[in-house]
């Protein structure tokens, strides 16, 4: 009986396509680690932009989303490219922040 | 025989985890889109930190990397989180936007 | 003989002029000091944009300018404007924090 | 009898004295515009950072607003340092802002 695959990996598959987007256009030249954190920092202003005057409560209008989505989407498509240029294991880094994260601030007391 | 579990969403999981984290500090009143937005853009502006006066082929020092790694997790935290309140489709969105990008950007002809 | 003008302060006259320009609008309910770090994070991120995919030594083409300078001018006006909310003297801070810097990184020797 | 000096520009000043500072560190290699671009990103970031969880009508803590100065002040200092790289001069370039946003957004009728 046939196996289940193994257990595939989101963001390593995820990784994978954006690297070879990338190649194909020719841009790991300018996918430098800098450079990319630098698009990451772009991607996420525009992202503020959006909720910069917004009471902090108020439900956004529903033609609001779709440009957030994309700006979503960049960042994500950036923090991937530049874990990926880093060798950096997303996935391990979060366990790894979660439990200093933990640390630092313990749930609270009922 | 057993079946092998449903393939299950890493990202989806770690959404989960992230609600209980802050539900369990009471901070769900602090993470609003608004304020999850403006962390997001604190934490890409400390990533952009690590990178300003280098040298864009420079190899990073081996000390330098964890701290990044630190801020990498951070930024993906982020993000989970305000996909979340926004009950926005990251891997979804990042589909729709390669599908963009794709139009946008053909392939290199050679 | 009459007296020079007293120094005019410039950034204290762009204060002045951009606190009416935002009270004409009925705009200070949306200028807190939390929407004011948001928006200069924004356009602080825009700024960047310009910027990412550049090698280091590029002369920027001549076109490129003039939005760059929309960014830089906005930059300019969310700064005096967080300032003013905050009640800082912004040429204060830069002479206490120039003094800081001038501590930690003398010049060097020769 | 003596003329009273010219009316010194407060930015212009500025502008010399951290070109002065970065020549005597030899600091002008690091501050490209890209470079710059890309400080002022983070100091944004940093200062959004103090923002982040507040409420949005919070009053700040006494002793929350000595670190905010600073990060002020590294805005205008990177921001005045990148202008200058630029060629740009910045008080031309709000004047030239502030009358695009005065025919956007043209005073309210009572």
């Amino acid at each position: 009986m046939s196996q289940a695959p193994p257990l595939a990996s989101q963001l390593d598959e995820l990784k994978q396509r954006l690297r070879r987007f990338a190649a194909e256009r020719d841009w790991e030249r300018f996918h430098s680690p800098k450079n990319l954190a630098m698009a990451l920092a772009a991607e996420s202003g525009e992202l503020a932009e959006h909720f910069r005057w917004q009471a902090d409560a108020a439900v956004l209008p529903a033609d609001a989303l779709p440009p957030i989505e994309q700006e979503l989407a960049d960042v994500l498509i950036y923090l991937v490219r530049l874990a990926d240029r880093l060798d950096v294991d997303l996935l391990g880094a979060v366990e790894h922040k979660m439990a200093i994260d933990l640390t630092r601030h313990p749930p609270q007391q009922t």
